[in-house]
């Protein structure tokens, strides 16, 4: 897994997922949005980090009575210690959150170990303690039953699908107040640049919009006097 | 299309969504709620306003890359603009929230332009960005991809079904903190009286009820004391 | 219906409804979490109190014109009276948020008789009203259509389904900032005291994993130091 | 309950679900199509008798374990052995075919006993032997696993929902290859004779039909000749 | 809309959806297939023919009422007596099938007028009568309700979307036993010719297969040996 | 993985699934059914074999052109050629059967090779040439678009997900006109003689009813002469 670059990181954490969904889009990538998620806690920073992946399978019940977890080697938590600081926990719950993928203490000590955060298709337990926590956690809705009531841990950091999307290992993960995107990684660089020159446009069009301004020419800019106000903006606010 | 008085603007700006389902529902309407759509700014007064259309189809790849936005006749576009303002924007978005309906600037473009609202059954992008803004906005949830991922918009201001609902162009649209429902235009200014009407005596039920009083006989009041209560203290009140 | 023992309830108080839902998967229960509900205000302390049980089938039109509430008698009107203080109201509505379980006067009316709170697997109307009620109150989704529309009362404290969990009469409900779980009533004391005895452990664990300690050995506490550690924590903090 | 009029189920015999569907639309009754129920065995003719019910609830494990059917008052057998001969036994699933509400020896059972049809909006197991019997059965897909599993059996003869239609104890319960249709029990004398006479109508103008007449003016029989050419086909079929 | 060239439907009757959706797949286009639908009538030539197609919106009570059919100029009848011979009529039932999209008379008229073939992606009523036509009919599941409970036709020929596929006036589309194709007219004559030559090649494989050779290097053809077993087993069949 | 005994593939030709999963269900395995797939090809004799998974996850556009069958260890196609004669490849497609898990050509060479069978979650393509085989495939519903349209072939051989189900490779696999189910492989030769035993029992049942008798007091036979007669009707019978 080759490494996140900082400036890209940095980037990555002043754009939105819209914004990189189109730059996905354009390139020919339209699944990457991961489906039916949402933040627990608000008003977070983006999240951003290359991804480590849990996969979920069915849970049979003779191989999932509680004391599994009397196994330090079990693979949930396994991973919630191994998961590298920076990177992105992102778990296969198969779309079902009927049981949680995790709890809350898990979550805290993915926290305290200093990775980046944490995105299921299922539903965290614990999810009021989660909310309060200022780290960025992303689920279907919340789920009381212990995991082992329908999931048992099975693969660490192979290929999955989360919400739909494709995730590979380092693929890089970015959340924000609207959902989960996931950039292939050999694209990160070239995507994080792009949104970022795509929000500068943007944040310009916006305050255009706000001033009264029609899209229409400007949005795209498709009217020259489009491109040199924006000229004009960009220099004067130096960006 | 005949306008919205503003009488009746008035009245519906007082009452819920509830009281309005209920007063259309003794008149042998029951679908004109829409189904599975929030608003995602809360505080707001109610949204009121005659349905201005927009359709979307599935998107065929060949006809969506990101370049038809370089027309300027773009339905979605021109729907931004053209929607009349007080009008209120309702789009057809097939109930398929995995790509947006719009985003953020289209949105504010729309608020800037003196429009009421707008509600998709399908989902915004930025927005984060859109709660924010002081407008009413419903949809079902957040969606980044941008609306040409899945959505193509082919057809404006003709019938459509938004979260099963029937809607016509015309159609009164009120949103409360609850959710939408679509007023057939002939029936607006009578709907609106009656449901001002129920709401006066609602609130004083709920007064009483608060007050420690049985709603039997008093919701609805089958007892001649309830109607003598309720004649007080709507004198009283001055309502 | 042997009655909740008071201190059984003050300990339901203290406990998440997933430590609950840990307690009840020991003893092979595993469908109690009633599943997809959530609560419409937060910030409450922990809803407790007996099942009292209202169940709904599919309103056929002949039989739920709006005059049927000039019946006293009415099982909705009924229940809401009915439902004895400190129980909790739970609706079977089939999962259909389609339309309203009940709207905010009745909530009111619960609340006022000192009821302890009220579920649905559908929807409630008024919502935004009943937000701001102290009032525990657990659905599906706003639904604005009076109930009516798609459901009529048809028995009350039968056993019935509520979001695919069973519910006695008399079971023991418990709702969390999190949802809602069914406690089978000849459970409740033994389970309480479990999950109780669990929450002051997972406390302890939840103040070690902030201070920055592995989960590996501490939860569960295979390392005997975790157990030492738990025992003088709980002795210092007299719990 | 009334019993079921000789003449009046003898025209129900003849006529499919769609026309009755339509009759009872006439009446203000839209919801009593059973949905998403198919018959397992083809060919064979109506099914028709009075509704005879069965309510399952979900099931809490430790009240279900497969000894329950040790004792012979267990609704599930008991309703097998009482429902009357030419009733139809009609089972609420909650529209849950990951488990059976019955397999092929209860189904053989209610066949041998003279029962006239059953009806599941879940599943029955041993589907492929009950496809050979010359019995009505519908549900929604085949389902291997006992009904312990997901279903207790809690009530018989109640008013229920079956695939979101309200069966009430005595409704005239009709199935064709199409589904199955339950009519009002006050409704079934008038309901079958006029869908008796559409069904006159219908026969005549799918033979016009099929000789290359135009449906406009035909269906319905704007055209006066339409009408001259029913009245003389009927007569000349003795119709 | 330009006529379907009659070798180009010649061909296309001798393909399958699944190889047809292949060339689709090659081109860019992976939204073309119709989900959901199964035909009715089993064992027929394939459907090939210009889309004509009907929009359904949902239904309002009050414009709905069964006499609507006496205006002959109502859209569904319209639709029946004006799609033309040689093309297939789709209905956009926004994939509801609660309530029918038409019933077996209508049907029967399109077949009688030359129509290639229906397709909804709601349901049909009458449909054992309609399996017995030897006609091509695709659907959801079948579906008692008249249309007129759900559905309004309210668009004649616009572009629509059917299992989430779009479909324009004069696509191009195909059913066999699996489902149905919606190819873009302006590409209908290049698929058909691709297709036509895949489907030579898959039948050679096929035969390959069965005489138990591998698909290593056979399919697709990467060993220089299966291009020349080809080779000559074309030339050996005359295709 | 330890062969399946001769003598335990024996039994499990001759038992349904239905009485499988009550053997299962027995032992505490509620899970085991493979929900909602279905048999192509009916009246084959039971598809008995161990499990060789296949895992698919979503499919990345730039990762899943065409041309990727070209290279001979893609996963689908190794799978197809590897899995052992005897064995029934499972295949996890999540549940979405928009695009097809493989198609006619593969499942023919399979068929070729021995293998006892194939399942997915997903659909298959060229489903009505798989009709004809004799072979038993079961799916979810036809899918005509090409695998690569949504899902990429990722793991061969791992524990996956099937229709809710656990499956581990090794696992012994049964399949009837009703369905799937899967038994955990050290379960197998137990659960084979157990179901073995329960069908003699049943069969005699079945005919019993078949002759008039009552279930009570015969199903289960808890009345002593039931037992006294089965010895007897077995002794008969020579089973």
């Amino acid at each position: 897994m080759s490494p996140l670059k900082p400036e890209t990181r940095q980037k990555l954490m002043g754009v939105s997922t819209a914004t990189l969904c189109t730059a996905l889009f354009k390139r020919g990538l339209s699944h990457q949005f991961i489906q039916n998620v949402r933040p627990l806690n608000a008003g977070l920073p983006n999240m951003v980090g290359e991804a480590y992946t849990l996969r979920y399978m069915p849970a049979r019940e003779d191989r999932n009575p509680i004391s599994v977890f009397l196994d330090r080697a079990h693979p949930q938590r396994k991973a919630v210690e191994e998961c590298p600081p920076g990177a992105v926990l992102v778990i296969d719950s198969r779309k079902d959150a009927r049981a949680a993928s995790a709890g809350g203490i898990l979550v805290s000590r993915l926290m305290k170990r200093g990775v980046a955060g944490i995105v299921s298709d299922g539903g965290f337990r614990d999810s009021p303690d989660i909310a309060r926590l200022p780290f960025p956690v992303y689920h279907q809705r919340p789920a009381a039953p212990t995991n082992l009531t329908l999931h048992e841990a099975i693969d660490i950091n192979v290929p999955i699908g989360c919400g739909d999307a494709p995730v590979f290992p380092g693929d890089v993960i970015v959340g924000d107040g609207e959902g989960v995107v996931v950039i292939p990684a050999h694209l990160a660089d070239e995507v994080a640049a792009e949104a970022f020159e795509m929000t500068v446009f943007e944040d310009f069009v916006q305050e255009q919009v706000m001033q009264g301004r029609s899209i229409l020419g400007l949005y795209p800019p498709t009217d020259e006097q489009s491109r040199i106000d924006f000229a004009a903006w960009r220099k004067a606010k130096g960006r």
